[in-house]
C-alpha cells in the first residue's frame, strides 16, 4: 500500500500573503488544525498550526509567511512511498499530518493520523474465525469440526483451560485478531498457536489414512 | 491492553474561568492542539482545541467557558477501557486525541492519535523471521534448513517465483509482518501461506519416519 492510497485529498491549502486572521477563519471552517503552505504552482514552501496562528493572532503578525515553519523543518513524504513509511514518521515525529508530495513537491494530499489509525485498526479487527476458514481451504481434507476439536485440546494442552469444540467456536466468532494477539501475549505466540492446531489435525489426518 | 497502558500522563489541563490569550501560551509552549478544561477536583467539564482559541481571540471571547465544547459532545474514554475501543473511537470520530477518565470523571491522561500509531504500528514492524523462529521452536524435530526449503517450494507453488532456501531466508530476514501481509494481500493470505509451509514440512516429517 502506498501513501496515495490513504492521503486525505480534500485537504487545504493556503498561500504565504494570505493573513493570518483569513487563514484562522478557513482552518476554523474546515477544522483543519494544521494546513500545508504553497506558492502559486502549489508547490509546498511550509507548514502551519493553528498554535502558529494563535500566536500569530496574539502578537499581531499579520502574513502567513511571518509565521510558518519552512519546507526543510517539517516531515514530508513522496506519494509513492510505502504507507508503512507515513505511518513510522507519524510515530517518529509526532504529528497529526503529514503532506504528500510528487516529484515536482506539488502537494497531492495530507495524510492525517487518523486515517492511518483507521488503516492500521483494520487488520486488527478481522475475526479470528476469518483466519481459521482460511486453515481449513488449505488443509485440503480436514473438516471444521477436526479443526474446532484440535483447537479445544491444543488450548486445553497450551493454557490448561477446559473448553469444549463449540465454545472454541464461538469465541473465534466474537473475537478479532486484534484481541487475540493480546489476550495470547503476541503475534508469534498467536502463530505458534495456530501451528500446533494444524500439526495435530495433519497427525490425525496422517494417522486415519493409516489404518 | 487497556487505555490507561497508552495514554498520555504528560497532559496539559486547563480551567472554564482562564482567559483565553493565557491558555493560547500555555498551549503553544506545551505544543498541544487540544486540551481538557476541568473544574476544581479535575473533573472533565469541556474541551477545548486551538482552532476554538484561534476564533476565541479573533471574536474577543475572554474566558474559555464562552469557548469550549461541553463534555456531553466530546469523545472520551474509561481508564479500564480495552485500548482498542480508544483506537475505534479516534478513527469514527477522526479526533486527534481522546480525554481518559476514572469513575469520578477526572482526567488521568489523554489518548493522542499518534501514540496510537505507535502502538499499532509497533505489531506491523514485528520481523517476519521471528515468526519462522516461533514456527521451528513449535515443530519438534524440523530443522530451519527443512523449513527455509519448504518456504521456497511453497513460493513457487503458489507464485510462480523461482526462490532459493537461502534467498527466502535473506528476504524473511529483511521483511516485516507489516511488509508481509501487504506483499501477500492480506492478513489470511499470510497466515495461510504458512499453515501450508507448516503442513509441507510435517508431511515430509511423517514420510521420513515411515521409511
Amino acid at each position: 500500500m502506498k501513501v496515495k492510497e490513504i492521503m486525505d485529498k480534500e485537504f487545504v491549502v493556503v498561500s504565504g500573503d494570505q493573513t493570518v486572521e483569513e487563514v484562522s477563519i478557513i482552518m476554523e471552517n474546515r477544522k483543519r488544525l494544521v494546513t500545508p503552505v504553497v506558492d502559486e504552482n502549489k508547490r509546498l514552501i511550509g507548514w502551519i498550526t493553528s498554535l502558529d496562528v494563535t500566536k500569530g493572532l496574539r502578537e499581531g503578525n499579520n502574513k502567513v509567511s511571518q509565521i510558518m515553519h519552512f519546507k526543510d523543518d517539517i516531515v514530508h513524504v513522496h506519494e509513492n512511498d510505502p504507507a508503512r513509511l507515513a505511518v513510522l514518521e507519524a510515530s517518529r515525529h509526532k504529528v497529526v499530518s503529514i503532506p504528500v508530495l510528487n516529484d515536482d513537491d506539488v502537494v497531492l494530499g495530507v495524510i492525517r493520523t487518523f486515517d492511518i489509525v483507521e488503516t492500521l485498526s483494520k487488520l486488527y479487527e478481522i475475526k479470528v474465525y476469518k483466519i481459521f476458514e482460511a486453515m481449513e481451504q488449505e488443509l485440503k481434507g480436514i473438516t471444521w469440526d477436526e479443526l474446532m476439536e484440535a483447537s479445544a485440546i491444543v488450548t486445553r494442552r497450551t493454557t490448561g483451560e477446559r473448553i469444549t469444540p463449540e465454545e472454541y467456536e464461538q469465541r473465534i466468532k466474537d473475537s478479532t485478531f486484534g484481541e487475540a494477539i493480546w489476550a495470547t501475549g503476541g503475534l508469534e505466540k498467536f502463530f505458534v498457536g495456530l501451528i500446533a492446531i494444524g500439526e495435530l489435525v495433519i497427525a490425525r489426518k496422517v494417522a486415519r489414512a493409516r489404518e
